[in-house]
């Protein structure tokens, strides 16, 4: 028998922040036939919190830290506010919606990253073995459509700020097997660009191979590569198809495709 | 044949303000037999938070008013920030909880209350007959349990804040339908008191007939008429027993226990 179909669906932290853009975006996402999962990230309304609390943002070579005082602001801001807000205004488009982090029902576990050679603090790589696929199923055969935000556990107590991105991957990878998988990463451009001014030059399908070329000569616009090694992961783990696109195409599915 | 039993838990915001309390009350909670569901407060923390945010708390008549700043704060800290740790303690301790307000998947639906004669702002009362059971019950077949917060929705895309005590006795009376229901208040006296200085002075048991004698007598304690207003509420509304009494208590069951 062939599998049922799903959606994993994850949107940025721009659209979060645009209240009329998320109206739109939520609308589609209710349109958007079949069973389906939402994964959303943060977005500037964290930093915004974040100032107004007093904490600082903490940095090592660039990249942000989850201290103690972090990972209650993003289980404050992503878990709380966000998600909340994102299920109560499915809720009222008829979309019967649960917000979900990680720690519910275990869904996600997560392995607090090893603090050697930067110790990141509060933060998570979940496991797509250890996703709780029973009862993510048992809720889209109940036809409740899950909302994930990007907050994980590690089975030991404590929470785990952990990459949208990486949450949706995870978890089309580990219900591709029950289900006939696609990944769709909403953003801010059409697709993968080889010039991030010109909307011409998306890619429309892209392959392993022809990614590691374009890698190789640098071709692949700055912050796109971990997306794109998300994805073909995803697809060597089950996943049947990745779309990279544009939030506002998400009913007609333009942007690149990435294929197996 | 006989409906299995379902205990519904409360616990008060003081115990969630200390960390050590909080922790012995879950490892409780996490012993106590049988399926289970915890709601709880919010606790001093809002205040706290809500201070270093810069909102101030609006009073109207002496009652608290949610205005918009502040649903944004509950909806952080109950839902967000309380509601997902306790959750991430009790995956630790082994029990499979899953931590909702009243807008995941539709559980309690409240109606806002009328702005006349003082407008709260957003907080909701909740229906009995707008709770979703049947997912309840389906949560608690699979071992799932549920952890509610003190935010409901108006299916109309807002949340609501929303009485922890009633949520409870909201939950007890509708799951009624299918189990044979306690409910436990817990809190930091002992039960009901005649005097609030002498844990002596503790009521065994109450029915309605003698709670109306002792409230125009002017016998029970500032703030205990709400609670008891509640529980012989639930108990009209087929809960089988209410019983107040010391969160360290729960698993004794020692304290005031409210009959038909």
């Amino acid at each position: 028998m062939d599998k049922p179909k799903l959606s994993v669906i994850k949107i940025g932290g721009n659209i979060i922040d645009n209240p009329d853009a998320l109206e739109v975006f939520l609308n589609d996402f209710n349109s958007f036939e079949g069973l389906k999962i939402l994964v959303h990230g943060g977005g500037a309304i964290a930093s915004k919190i974040s100032e107004q609390l007093g904490i600082e943002i903490k940095k090592v070579q660039g990249r942000r830290i989850t201290d103690a005082k972090t990972l209650k602001l993003v289980t404050m801001v992503y878990a709380g506010l966000i998600n909340n807000n994102i299920v109560a205004l499915l809720q009222k488009k008829g979309c019967n919606s649960i917000g979900l982090t990680g720690a519910d029902a275990n869904s996600i576990q997560s392995v607090r990253r090893s603090p050697l050679p930067i110790d990141f603090g509060f933060v998570g790589d979940p496991d797509p073995k250890k996703v709780n696929k029973d009862f993510i199923t048992n809720l889209l055969e109940n036809n409740i459509t899950p909302v994930f935000c990007a907050i994980t556990h590690d089975g030991e107590g404590s929470l785990l700020n952990t990459n949208a991105d990486t949450i949706a991957y995870t978890l089309a990878s580990a219900l591709s097997e029950f289900f006939k998988t696609t990944l769709y990463y909403c953003f801010e451009k059409e697709g993968v660009l080889l010039d991030l001014n010109d909307p011409e030059s998306l890619i429309k399908t892209i392959d392993q191979n022809e990614f590691d070329k374009l890698k190789e000569k640098g071709d692949i616009a700055d912050g796109m590569n971990p997306k794109l090694e998300n994805s073909f992961n995803a697809i060597s783990q089950g996943v049947s198809k990745v779309i990279i696109l544009h939030a506002k195409n998400l009913l007609t599915g333009k942007g690149t495709i990435l294929i197996n």
